[in-house]
């Protein structure tokens, strides 16, 4: 849709966006002012002249309607992980008579890990769902659900308004972990009647490695929630310094330190690649992407297993097939340039990010694909100790 | 010292580095690089190419000596707020049958926010220790004393080996707030036996606004240590993509999620100004400093009063004077290009970076101090609102 707004290289098919996202070329030169101008001659001032306070709310007016909320919602600073911790520990807290947490198995691995810490840390209990029916797991002692709303491994999507249901059903707070369908699925957070929503920002949002994620808050929780890392800039009057802590109003309230500046930088320009995009023809573009991806490597190779639904409305933006040979797969594509990542046992994974990837793109990594298995190179002794399935 | 590698501009006295650090000329071709070269061109597989993941490494190597410590017990990542939090945690799980954490209340606002985050997380309690005294506040019941080593509105300097003797007498762990230090005044962590240490890197250590902070951790509790915010970057093995949590061996656990690669690059690059350069010179440097912007304030004005300490074993890199115009002066100063700040309700305070602030530097700005005040600039009708004291 708009590959001429971003630097990629030369005879590469790029379709790890799902992983690291590709730069934007707003980037370079919104970070060179950044440095030069703002930080360089403004320095201090820079916080009154340069509008370093205003990123946030910058970057939440371009990922608010991709995920259909308002941006005075959301804020954005920390890592996922810190962001997912902050976020599990506030919903906990909104039900504070119930004693569990419950995440599916096949999240994100820092999802169970932090939500264990979570429970952990309130004394609470870490009770893993069927991913296959989550609200199975629901009952009248669960605080929290956290889901990935896109598994990260197979592509796989959850139905955020019937899930959101089933669990408000239950009395139950939900968190959708929207890191792998920001910029890619569009979903309607408010007509789900969603609690919570956390999602990276270095995939299809193309921030930059490790750029800070973001955090929405449904606005009925906003002046009763109550997070645990009380930094000062979630403080409602950071500058009165006063010793003791009162939160901020709203979803500022889930800030915690002084925003990271030049990342915070990089994904307001990097964002500018969505400016006036319609979201539905994001979902479209996905969606003839994957479907032509499924059927090029089912019409044209064997031995490749498709474990992403062919449904579109449980596919995400990405495809992932077993093959017993998948790392090798994987490393024989990126020798031909076709990026995309293997994930452990035996899963090769595709990411189709549709602003820059095209349908030309897609029949180019297949027809490389072809003759990547054609001349057994992805049998080459180099790949055999990670080919997981022999 | 070395001005020569930072970009300052024209005709500016910058002594406000102990808000936000000037900007060193290594940063921006730096950055260039990482967007255009690392990003833009290897895109995921800069994960292994650029050495994104050795940057937190890098950065350490950077910082330990001018704290005292070995670089493999340091990590770096999450803002300060953050940093203190997973810190402050981990700290009190080291004394579990302990019940009280102990900060000063002229201590920065954010490390007594946190603490009583923390506090209420844990469910233990919040005690004010009286600065003069901290250890006066110690019994058996204290796991935690957190204390800011220099104070960011008078400069005043604690001691850090007594205050760690005397912490670790009454079976207390201590984390020192290094936020006002790192960069400006050498301490030696490891003489003083201390636990625990967090730092801010964009003050006089340069990294930019908001850039990420650091925790150092004693290798006698890194194996024990426990902190709260498990993600997938604190794992022994992240990769393999496991259900359950195990720590990273040392101080790698304190890591949390997936680096912030520009921010850490940016650091990176900024730290360079500190290569080779003898902390102990740091230190003479910037008592120079302060002691001739004292005597110079002292000796050509009236109306000032120094809440700094005079003694040079309390005093940290900046000098803080209450004056009852004070946002005035302060104002006044800046107009005519001398970069102070102005802290509620009375306080002016000065920061003296001793790699680029010089003696010229110095005399210049009390030069226009003398004519500030000459002019009555200080007491315009615009600052009248903030000058606290009438």
């Amino acid at each position: 849709m708009r590959r001429h707004l971003f630097e990629l290289p030369d005879d590469v098919v790029y379709l790890c966006g799902n992983s690291l996202g590709a730069l934007p070329r707003s980037v370079p030169p919104r970070m060179a002012r950044v440095l030069q101008e703002e930080w360089g001659q403004d320095i201090v001032a820079g916080w009154n002249t340069a509008g370093w306070t205003d990123l946030s709310a910058s970057i939440a007016r371009r990922i608010a309607p991709l995920i259909g909320v308002q941006p005075q919602d959301m804020v954005v600073g920390d890592s996922t992980s810190v962001t997912l911790f902050k976020t599990m520990v506030a919903a906990a807290r909104l039900r504070p008579d119930r004693r569990v947490l419950v995440v599916e198995p096949t999240t994100f691995p820092t999802d169970g890990y932090v939500a264990a810490g979570v429970a952990r840390t309130l004394g609470l209990e870490l009770r893993w769902c069927d991913p296959a029916d989550p609200a199975a797991s629901l009952d009248d002692d669960v605080a929290l659900l956290s889901l990935t709303h896109v598994d990260f491994r197979s592509g796989a999507m959850f139905d955020v308004d019937a899930v959101t249901a089933a669990a408000h059903a239950a009395g139950t707070v939900v968190i959708w972990d929207l890191c792998h369908t920001a910029g890619a699925v569009p979903v309607d957070l408010t007509a789900a009647d969603a609690d919570l929503a956390v999602g990276c920002t270095y995939k299809y949002l193309n921030g930059g490695p490790g750029s800070p994620a973001f955090v929405w808050v449904a606005p009925r929780h906003q002046e009763v929630l109550d997070q645990p890392i009380t930094g000062w800039w979630g403080h409602a009057r950071p500058f009165d310094m006063t010793l003791d802590f009162e939160p901020a109003p709203g979803a500022q309230r889930m800030v915690v330190g002084t925003p990271p500046v030049l990342a915070l930088s990089a994904l307001d320009a990097a964002l500018e690649v969505f400016d006036g995009v319609d979201p539905q023809e994001l979902r479209t573009a996905s969606l003839a992407l994957t479907d032509l991806f499924i059927e090029q490597v089912e019409s044209r190779t064997t031995g490749f297993e498709l474990i992403t639904p062919r449904d579109h409305a449980r596919r995400g933006s990405q495809v992932a097939f077993r093959h017993p040979d998948a790392y090798g797969v994987v490393q024989a594509l990126i020798a031909r340039g076709v990026v995309g990542d293997f994930r452990s046992p035996d899963v090769a994974r595709f990411g189709f990010a549709p602003l820059y990837v095209t349908p030309d793109d897609v029949v180019t990594a297949v027809d490389r694909l072809v003759a990547v298995l054609a001349a057994d190179e992805h049998r080459a002794p180099a790949y055999r100790t990670r080919n997981a399935v022999t």
